[in-house]
């Protein structure tokens, strides 16, 4: 067996490895024999010197399967996830799930917590009184089988390799890699066991991958991982340099979520939630093409059954169902306050989403308790490219208080440019890959 | 103050670190607040990008001052220390230090065990019998005083700082860098007090820097270093391809050092150690040029003034000074054998330094008690270019039991080739830096 030295050696010297080297380094990883202070020097050498996409996809394989992995074959032929890189206002998912249900593809989604300034799916669903993401394994699939959607936990049980690795990273400043971030993102689909992965790969401001050229990349080399390990998988890139949709907060997100199954949403969340789904369907052989496809999408929404779908979910995972139509159930921030446009404004040239995004991150996170505050964040009411007129209000900041109030519409004033001349409105799909 | 994990993007991609930055880094390894896992993603990406001779002369520095520094202005204006970055039979710290000291120049010397490959100065003075070299850093100092003279054992309340990093540039392949390893060695010398350093670098088959173009740009640095924080120093890339002199081992090199401070050594070994003691003595202003230095020095051995300089040192760190005569009171192996040259053998082409360092050290280190033998090696009968005759003995090996015999000798037959066409001798010396 090759020293650890010198695969780190190799890669620093820029040679592939082979997958018996990998394997060597994540079964070290695993059984403690390859230290955390070499894994990181090899993470920094991989990180400059590149992992090639047989190293990338060995690399995906191993850590998948370095824990538990889901068995959904008793669901049927073709069970579906989807997974966003993470964004701001971005709650695709609790749209997506019930729709595709709705439609008749299996969706068994596992989710996250926040990360940096995005928010977390599992964090938003908890805004529903009672709502319970912590299913077992058995539960999970159980209830996929039985209304064709769940939304769990991803837990440490899955891709245990990914989430050492990950830490490592994270405390490394070898996150944002082609390689290393595909890898940690498919082996936790993998793991999770679905066999048609839908990807939603941010980019833009409020994005991890900040330019379309990293964003493009990162989904090219996903869903080849995909493809060679088996698991159909389709990638969408689309725009996060505004908000996706209006709101930017938990329980607010759910709300317009809620709207949006109503055919009340906003039209972009309304837009990409439509255009994965299509790709979804027609992938998984549901539909003749994708037009078709999304056809059905907007008759589901028409005619109540993907909201009726959330319900079903809502309640079957012990949640109160009501708030479809009472959003007042869930938390509610007590102040409220508009931000304006400034004298003369024009048309809206900047609705800058990380900007945003900190702020209503502050106000949730900005707790003594460190609970996260549901309640508060930010509604914004314009995109780019909409025209304002002096004092219109723009966007409405959710608060715990006065104070807080203040900070965040100091905060998010920053977010908003305007131009005397015509703004185009932004591309909200920038690419597709297959 | 920055967060590591920017300082470590920041070297990632190429940047210069600031003074402040490299400060953060190594007061963050001594206290602890950055850890292995940082320090060695940093490493590599130190390693990869480069560091500047801005960065590698502050991070000598800090380094330097991480522990102890010694105070050598009790012993005079000028104070020398002598370095090697290891080689193969390299005894000429036994010879140097009495030569430089009988010359007038006070040599403070602080050295290491072996090294890899490498033997060490302290692990051979201890063939000594009753030699210490643990002395006190006041007994060290006050003996300079005295005799002119001390060769003490370098701890880690030098230079803490690089003991730590050694060791994890050790375990994650990033050892072997200009200026980390620069950094590493006159860090070293500059907490050992001295103000003139005399370098030898090494380079060929059996060095660290196995090309000359690698010994000379870490020497240029390193001189450069000791220019910027006040220490000349000069450095000499000196040819380590073979043996320096004949005689690897521990026992075997003293007696050999011995022989050379009688005027009796092997040309090379003289050579180079009156190379570097003259250079040392121009340096140290002691005489007008480098000739007259040399001229001086070979008295020094005519006269037998060296000799009785190293009696003086031996006697004054406990050792039996009657060694001199009589090196049997030294481990003596028990068996030993000759190597022949092959039928119709020719010249000397190549005497792999590397291939005999591990035949002596497997013997050396090859103890169930897990001490040194110091009594058993190699001792080489010839030099690259020699004309050899047919099963002349070419090396004479020394032995703690007949298979251990047997075992080198087939080790370091490998060591040698012949050609039937006129070898030139290697050149000695490859460069100087001052």
């Amino acid at each position: 067996m090759e020293k650890i030295t010198d695969l780190i050696a190799d890669k620093r010297n820029g040679k592939a490895h082979s997958a018996a080297d990998i394997a060597r380094i994540i079964n070290g990883l695993m059984d403690g024999s390859v230290k955390d202070h070499q894994l990181t020097a090899w993470l920094m050498a991989a990180y400059l010197k590149g992992l090639d996409l047989d190293e990338t996809t060995t690399l995906t394989d191993l850590m998948s399967r370095s824990g538990s992995v889901l068995d959904l074959s008793a669901i049927g032929d073709v069970v579906c996830d989807k997974h966003s890189t993470g964004g701001v206002g971005d709650k695709t998912t609790l749209v997506l799930v019930p729709l595709l249900a709705a439609a008749g593809l299996p969706m068994a989604k596992l989710s996250g917590r926040g990360l940096e300034h995005t928010g977390g799916t599992l964090d938003k669903l908890e805004a529903i009184p009672g709502f319970n993401v912590n299913l077992s394994q058995a539960d999970f699939i159980a209830q996929v089988k039985r209304i064709g959607a769940a939304i769990g936990s991803t837990t440490q049980d899955f891709a245990p390799a990914d989430g050492k690795l990950y830490k490592l990273r994270n405390e490394t400043a070898t996150v944002d890699h082609n390689g290393l971030g595909s890898a940690s993102v498919m082996c936790k689909k993998l793991a999770a066991g679905a066999n048609l992965i839908v990807l939603d790969v941010k980019t833009g401001l409020g994005a991890f991958m900040d330019t379309e050229e990293r964003a493009s990349a990162i989904a090219t080399t996903m869903v080849e991982i995909g493809k060679r390990l088996g698991k159909p998988t389709v990638a969408v890139v689309s725009d996060m340099n505004q908000p996706l949709g209006f709101a930017v907060g938990h329980a607010l997100e759910v709300k317009e979520a809620v709207e949006t199954l109503k055919g009340e949403g906003p039209a972009d969340l309304t837009e990409l939630c439509l255009y994965l789904g299509a790709l979804a369907l027609e992938k998984a052989g549901k539909f003749a093409d994708r037009e078709a496809a999304r056809k059905a999408l907007e008759q589901h929404i028409a005619d109540g059954s993907a909201l009726a779908k959330f319900e079903e979910l809502i309640e079957a995972q012990g949640g109160d169902k009501s708030i479809v139509d009472k959003p007042e159930l869930m938390p509610t921030a007590r102040f409220t306050a508009d931000l304006t446009a400034p004298d003369g404004a024009g048309f809206v040239e900047t609705a800058n989403a990380m900007v945003i995004a900190k702020a209503a991150k502050a106000m949730a996170f900005g707790n003594d308790d460190a609970t996260i505050d549901l309640a508060v964040g930010v509604v914004v009411h314009v995109k780019i490219g909409d025209a304002v007129s002096a004092r219109q209000p723009i966007a409405t900041v959710h608060a715990r208080s006065e104070e807080q109030l203040k900070e965040a519409l100091a905060g998010i004033r920053a977010a908003f440019t305007f131009s005397t001349e015509v703004v185009k409105p932004v591309r909200l799909i920038h690419n597709v890959f297959e």
